[in-house]
């Protein structure tokens, strides 16, 4: 009864908000089932609610299309959800550097407080995410990219797994510095999990019980990165680009629409949050606007975009190295395998030992989160003349890099070698739910920043004088860097737009799209595998454009032939017992109709229901009717042959009319297939 | 020799230049053909030429493909292009102002000056276009939308058309305000065009001989935009639009890099011509950065949208109306067909006539061109303030609006009616090449300064009081208000984020992805056609989404079935005698063969390769062979049924492995369907 009153309670509620179809779908879906079950009570008031919901409905489907509806409710909740997970982090970091604050003064305090805090928040996140639900480590890209190109990952999309997502994402967030994940992948796959819920809630609202198809998944990838960021154009353009093969265009406007509804409850939310103020830009810089670059920086710009591809490719082949080593070091899978909490606590542990503002953590800039990181590194103002003039040194005072006295680019230097390349290898080894793009957007920025503040600088210093130089503004460089970085380790060119978008500087559009193109040329090169691509392999999921890449898999790939389901047949000559036995042994919606048994010629199929009325003609009139006299035999739209790669299977399936595909081997029917028989093939792989 | 003696040269230049790969590709195209004469003069030097040739192009491969310097070259000159054409445009404009101001005084001269110089110069663009290359007229956006779903335009391509489009178009631009047509449409064109000869140029280098695919095209569409406006991103954009139904992921890359580089040559050419200024924003605006807009101004912006679909509605139904009119009136028919010189210098004299600055066109700012129009209706102070408030009316001395005492409100009003209702649709029916997509974007934006300055500020008076009407800032709704307008003409998303690129207001990108996503909508519901759709169906263009959205066509599509090409065909047991006959009258690459020629059961096909060996074998070895004994019979990989729609059989097309599918009837084979059937049988619907 509780689900009753509740949908009841939703529904004498005013329906004029802005969320009004969302609680109406969830209203309705409480309600229907329960009207089936005609020995309820409150029958009268539930056939009322009944009648005002159905009213709705149509109301609804009057404007538009209830699935839009689905849309903006996905990209809403998205943003919301990103919203509360934003503030819980800030909240829990406030916390903890208030506790550490409070201490000063006893040294020991503060670094069990420094080490104790984040290890217990991670041990607590990786046990309860093994315990509850424990698909629901990792970024869960390559999952999503997996479920796009059509296989199923079961268990994957479950409310279950959405709650544990949200909650060890927090968790891993909120142990700030030390851990230094991000939030972009997990927001994907959890936009994902919403947007099948909603999915079905809608098409439980429509009254259809069709298959979905990858519509709601499609816009789901470009909604998580949107709301995770405010930034709907590059998260449009990420989905597009984590596609298999081809983008249908009948999704590009839902994917905008969602992407668009969530960006802006994202960017009100923020706003309104932040007292009243406006809409802008969520890391603001300060880039002068009358002189944004001038033309001769395009050659750094592109010199740029090698040296990411080339780093992107050391990270990533780090990357590769350190998940081969937890999966075969028998030491690290024994505690990956049993003891995930123990692990996690003792691997932050141990990274927080490092980054203790009173120990190394002085060169890492440890006590600032994530968002302080970025506004500081896109900073325009150039620090060398900061570190090297002490007048101007007050203004540095708010974001310090170093709390000792260490020159700002030992600082820098030590945090590049430190922190991100081999810490952040190590932490991407946590059995947490957590995002691998983000550090690597701010060590595409650290990377940039020490390159720009002294070596280009002497270097230039010598050729050009100092024109140029007054003009290469610090902040460009770790913008356009950060994009190419990133770009580069995930395959991408959409971080050339998210960072546009994040910062709100189009001037840079071009230069930052040139640096990520030639970063990704490189980083692509030689077969080059992504970021993802190696995480797919490594959790062996099957994955077709990975899979393309890979010479090897590929050769084997394309020598595999079907396996192909046998299918009960008829013969157009069948009398009423053959239909009755076939009709009985299989339970297709058409079955196939061969010329003989022995010569197996394929020629059509015959419905179901056909076939049905064919055997009651036969009983009530008593005639014995030829099958092909009496049914009309439809011709099969697309027969294949059995020497077919799955790959042209796949792809014939994904532009047939029919969902079913028959096989036919020099004429004779050998069996047929459907996305079932393609999923298995592929996974089996 | 002449092109020998230039290649020549080019050959000794220095190569170490931006453009090494362009001049190599040019080099070399003109070089190899005249290798082949052996008979011509210096036969030592030309294989010295040939070797470094050769040599080079290995090395240019050795960095990555060869497609890539094409790319990379499209690019560039389409940029190039794009800015000569815009300077010499200006020369023109300049030089007609320059002797209207001398002729001051001499209001007959002056009169005679401004009516009879756009006039001459389009009727010349006209008669010119139409002796030259009669194809080369309109847009060209429609047939490059026929073209990418695989339909082959003939002559639209050519090397002619590109010219006469070039130096039409420049004619077109030069009439100024009076005609007021734009260029976007006809640059996709012209990339296209250049596209194509270098898709040519590329596959010449590499020695490949099979067509190329829609690669280039889609990249060159991409570019067609980027290069236009320096915009690289809505030209990806705009590229994925464009398509018909998918948008492969392989031209995700290239067009991304065509249009960065296309985008960055425009910007580069326009900063150094301003003399040595950066790279910025191509329409400059002074919006507030630091509060660019309140979260309550959304509802003003969704509603922006609303109002612009529904605007829009407005005026494809006065552009179709006129369209319809000028195929059936029978005095603009001939006009049209026979005298379209004359007809161009008419319409252009009867516009002037009303643009002249000393009769209506005071009310229509008459004097300015498009980019000063843009950069006055982006501005962001209130035109409210400057019209009631006499002290502050010098600003506006610089771009004034109207040269009467005129109140400002007036003057735009009557804008709106006259020039961009009427005289644009007008404008639309002249035979010139030229863009539509400039003036729509700029009808938008006058719409909203219209708007916003006098009822909307009235009625939120009323209701909110001036806080927020404080921060309306006009240059806002003018953004949103164009972009959802042109949205919502060309059932496209791109013009949002091409406002967005054009003025670099990224943190507007979110209300004019709303007010687009909204106007587009309402410009989509019932079917509705878009610009492009209507000028596909006007000049009869085979047009597949634009005929799937119309209802009628639509069913007769689908009823349509195939006509198909009947093939000769080989029985499994041929002789010799039987495979002569069918090698020497079919030129087919592969031969269906059949079981018995009485059951034409189609068992697979066989290599036209493999049945002259066999032939061979049987004349040299006087054996008399069968046909499955001695050749394999290879399984046709993909088979349909002559049910099928012609939309399935071009969807199965595109993803078969082979080029060819066969038709089988309940087994028995019907034929064969390439490419060229498909074809036919879209144009001849």
């Amino acid at each position: 009864m509780k689900s009753f009153d509740k949908s009841l309670e939703i529904e004498t509620e005013e329906e004029g908000n802005a969320q009004k179809q969302e609680n109406n779908s969830e209203a309705s879906h409480n309600v229907t089932p329960l009207l089936l079950d005609s020995w309820k009570p409150y029958k009268g008031t539930r056939a009322n609610v009944k009648e005002r919901l159905l009213k709705l409905r149509d109301c609804l489907e009057s404007v538009c299309g209830i699935q839009w509806y689905g849309f903006a409710t996905l990209g809403i909740l998205t943003a919301v959800l990103s919203f509360l997970m934003d503030f819980s982090v800030a909240k829990l970091l406030q916390a903890h550097l208030w506790l550490y604050g409070k201490l000063e003064g006893h040294i020991l305090l503060q670094f069990l407080c420094w080490t104790l805090y984040p290890a217990c928040i991670c041990a607590f996140a990786s046990s309860f995410s093994h315990n509850i639900c424990p698909f629901s480590t990792g970024s869960g890209v390559p999952e999503v990219r997996t479920m796009l190109s059509g296989i199923e990952v079961p268990h994957y999309l479950s409310l279950t797994n959405m709650f544990t997502k949200f909650l060890g994402l927090t968790c891993t967030l909120a142990a700030g510095s030390t851990v230094f994940l991000g939030k972009v992948g997990p927001f994907v796959h959890l936009s994902t999990m919403l947007g099948a819920y909603l999915d079905r809630l809608c098409r439980l609202i429509q009254g259809k019980k069709k298959d979905a198809g990858t519509e709601m998944m499609v816009v789901a990838a470009a909604v998580g990165v949107a709301s995770c960021f405010g930034a709907p154009v590059s998260g449009v353009l990420f989905s597009v680009e984590v596609m298999s093969s081809h983008f249908a265009l009948r999704h590009y406007c839902p994917c905008f629409f969602s992407a668009a509804c969530g960006g802006l409850t994202f960017h009100l939310l923020s706003a309104w949050s932040r007292d009243g103020e406006t809409l802008q830009a969520l890391f603001k810089t300060n880039f002068p606007t009358a002189t944004p670059f001038f033309p001769l920086e395009i050659l750094l710009f592109a010199l740029l975009g090698l040296l990411c591809g080339a780093g992107s490719r050391f990270y990533l082949f780090c990357h590769r190295w350190i998940l081969k080593f937890t999966k075969t070091n028998r030491v690290f899978l024994t505690m990956l395998t049993t003891e995930k909490g123990l692990y996690s606590g003792l691997v932050v542990f141990f990274l927080a030992l490092l980054t203790f503002p009173h120990s190394a953590g002085q060169y890492l800039a440890s006590k600032w989160t994530t968002k302080q990181l970025l506004t500081s590194l896109l900073d325009s103002r150039q620090w060398s003349s900061q570190s090297h003039n002490a007048s101007v040194r007050l203004e540095l005072d708010s974001l310090e890099w170093s709390s000792s006295g260490a020159p700002i680019f030992l600082s820098l230097a030590f945090f590049l070698l430190m922190k991100e390349m081999w810490m952040l290898v190590l932490a991407c080894t946590l059995p947490l739910p957590a995002g691998y793009f983000m550090p690597v957007f701010v060590y595409g920025l650290a990377v940039q920043s020490r390159l720009r503040s002294s070596e280009l600088k002497k270097a230039l210093e010598i050729k050009k004088g100092s024109l140029i130089l007054n003009h290469i503004f610090c902040g460009n460089f770790c913008l356009v860097g950060a994009a190419a970085f990133s770009g580069a380790v995930t395959h991408t060119l959409s971080p050339a737009l998210l960072a546009v978008e994040l910062t709100g500087q189009v001037t840079h559009a071009v230069p930052a799209l040139l640096s990520t193109l030639l970063a990704n040329a490189l980083a692509r090169s030689r077969n080059g595998l992504s970021f993802y691509d190696g995480l797919s392999i490594s959790k062996k999921l099957p994955h077709l454009p990975s899979l393309k890449k890979k010479p090897l898999s590929n050769s084997f790939f394309k020598k595999q032939t079907l396996v192909i389901t046998e299918i009960r047949n008829l013969q157009k000559a069948a009398g009423p017992a053959e239909v009755q036995s076939a009709v009985s042994n299989s339970s297709e919606a058409q079955i196939p109709v061969v010329d003989s048994h022995e010569s197996q010629v394929f020629l059509g199929c015959v419905l179901r229901s056909e076939l049905l009325l064919f055997l009651h003609r036969c009983q009530t009139q008593r005639i014995e009717g030829r099958l092909d006299e009496v049914c009309s035999i439809r011709p099969n739209s697309v027969v294949v042959s059995p020497h077919n790669t799955v790959q042209e299977a796949y792809n014939m399936l994904s532009v047939a009319p029919a969902q079913t595909i028959f096989v036919a081997d020099r004429g004779k029917l050998v069996g047929q297939i459907t996305w079932s028989e393609v999923r298995t093939e592929i996974c089996g792989f």
